[in-house]
């Protein structure tokens, strides 16, 4: 069998944790709570399984699950949605992202993705497409907007953008997403949006999501994650929005990749966003609380560090511990120190700043009073 | 945006449940049971969700779920697994039957397929192979494998199997692994065979498994569901086994199509299949006094009908009641007689006998009786 990703190993996400767990080394490495998610959320999917809601959901998604999605929007983006056509519920962010790709890339089409970034290079590959590495601008990780527009050409068709930033932590301004709507308008481009820490970001700044743009959301498909918000990355669902035309090619995609989604899941969730309806906003709140923690408790510490703008990730640098490289580094340190981090070269095509380490601060205050104190005396 | 599955609409499955919805009609159509799994399997899912097991699970799924597995595997097919290495959960079927194609299906690759079968062609497109059609041969829907072996060319890569098969209810035989083995290992073939009905298979047959030919087995992607066995298809929880070599390259497609499962699922399943070790040996009794009910009450019908052999469907001849062709004539059952089915025509590509609808008899006994006094009526 010849492979479709010679490249392609496990994620470094997969690699790392079960580094962290064989030396039993505290895990900041793959991006999960150490907590879990409001008991009555729990409470009422164990309803709908024992009321026998065990059986397919509608392909799209459950319509009142679409619904609690699409007020949602309107309340925070101030953009009035379909929810029959526009909300379709994937299996996590993964498959949203997967399909959104599937359904815009073909043969020879270019994807601009920016460096670092999530791996989404092989889910380009799969639909046939070829990634252009644009690297993000140091030190705050900044989009260069010139060099995007040096990058469009004629095979050119889509751009992936991702605000909260993994991993940096930087966040898109109004000015960013004015460029690219008119990059875009003017090279008839389509845009992949991953917005799954919409809710996780600080400093009183709001998140600057494609949906306040209603032209531009034209061109998007919008990802979004329950597991990053209720902290169940495990359950498995996220979302896609997008306008009702590429919804509905998106849709084809998805209803032979995953058909649909954990029918109990998407009651239990309708249900508690019912009931609940701004539970979202004590997030920034509540992780800002962790992030300042974790680098006021770094400030003695060798690392270096700018304080994280938005998702559950801090960067430290530690040219000042180490020469090694950050793939050398990051086992190093768990094996060594038991603390696990995600080295972020692995996020780059081309060679970056390989000085730095991603940790995941989404951990009770004890495990980040614990592995900083470690961290500390490095 | 240029459509990358022109052709293709909302699976017939979701088009007749709404329609089924719509008219209040009873729902023999999409294969979904109206009972729901034994409650001590609720149970156990409700005790990790509540302990905090909803994070994340490893890529290739629970090893404890794939010990279970292997240990079903082994105890049934007599082949020893290596779990870690050959047991991957996916999301439901669907996603093992996607991921499957993609690791083998390049660009121009012809798959085999038989009509009428399930709707394994658009993931093949999306892929960048092509489809080719043979039928079954009726009344018993067997393969013609010297049809076949001369539709074998050099870019034929995989061949996609089904027993028990949707939508007819035949099921292979040894004979036919016989020749089925013979022509992959001469062509140098994969073979993606769909068995998520192994439990489902009336009238003392055991079903014939890739799993029991260990040579056969290290050209296939053998795909399974727990949604069909503990009544659960809207969980979302499935299965591929595939020799390593092949597993290795299908979870390159398989982490950046849905990462992993639903965790709190994967340990409920596993402490179930532990506890209950041979639950499934219950299956073929209790969906056979299903189907013989069903039969016998239409024994009085204008229908016609070959007791189906597998799965939980059963075909109903209709010449003796109408003309129409059978996507119409199932609106019309749906929307005037309060019975939706399926027209087998869609799992088609090749014209086929017109006059057959599939009926899904999942269902409470109470409900199946209701609809055979309406179907007998006709
Ligand atoms: C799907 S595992 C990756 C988790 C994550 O988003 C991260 O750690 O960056
Ligand atoms: C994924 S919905 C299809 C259900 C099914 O297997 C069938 O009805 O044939």
């Amino acid at each position: 069998l010849k492979s479709k990703l010679p490249h392609v190993g496990p994620t470094i996400f997969s690699v790392m944790t079960q580094l962290a767990n064989e030396h039993n080394a505290i895990n900041l490495s793959q991006g999960f709570p150490d907590f879990t998610c409001p008991a009555s959320l729990i409470e009422r999917v164990n309803f709908y399984m024992k009321r026998g809601d065990n059986q397919y959901a509608p392909m799209a998604g459950l319509p009142i699950l679409q619904q609690q999605i699409a007020a949602k929007v309107d309340n925070l983006y101030h953009l009035t949605l379909n929810a029959a056509e526009e909300v379709t519920i994937t299996s996590g962010a993964t498959e949203a992202l997967f399909c959104a790709i599937q359904t815009v890339i073909k043969l020879g089409d270019e994807v601009i993705v920016f460096d670092p970034s999530y791996s989404y290079e092989p889910a380009i590959i799969l639909a046939g497409g070829k990634a252009v590495h644009l690297p993000l601008i140091t030190p705050d990780y900044h989009i260069d907007w010139e060099a995007v527009r040096q990058s469009v050409n004629s095979r050119t068709r889509l751009i992936i953008i991702n605000s909260p930033h993994n991993p940096t932590g930087a966040v898109l301004t109004a000015d960013d997403l004015q460029q690219l709507s008119q990059i875009v308008d003017k090279n008839d481009l389509f845009v992949l949006s991953d917005e799954v820490y919409e809710h996780i970001i600080f400093d009183q700044q709001s998140h600057q999501s494609v949906l306040r743009y209603p032209d531009l959301y034209q061109r998007c498909f919008v990802v979004f994650s329950f597991g990053k918000t209720y902290h169940v990355t495990g359950w498995r669902v996220g979302y896609c929005i997008a306008p009702p035309i590429l919804t509905s090619e998106f849709r084809k995609v998805h209803q032979f990749v995953t058909f649909d989604i954990t029918t109990p899941l998407q009651y239990g969730l309708a249900d508690f966003m019912k009931s609940d309806p701004q539970h979202y906003l004590n997030l920034p709140r509540f992780y800002q609380q962790k992030r300042d923690l974790f680098c006021r408790l770094l400030a003695n510490s060798k690392f270096t560090l700018v304080p994280s703008q938005g998702t559950y990730f801090q960067l430290l640098e530690y040219s000042n511990i180490s020469e090694q490289g950050d793939v050398d580094y990051a086992k190093t340190l768990t094996v060594e120190a038991g603390i696990a981090a995600i080295p972020i070269s692995v996020f780059a095509k081309q060679p970056i700043e390989k000085k730095y380490l991603r940790f995941c601060f989404a951990k009770d205050d004890t495990t980040l009073t614990k592995a900083a104190a470690i961290l500390t005396l490095l």
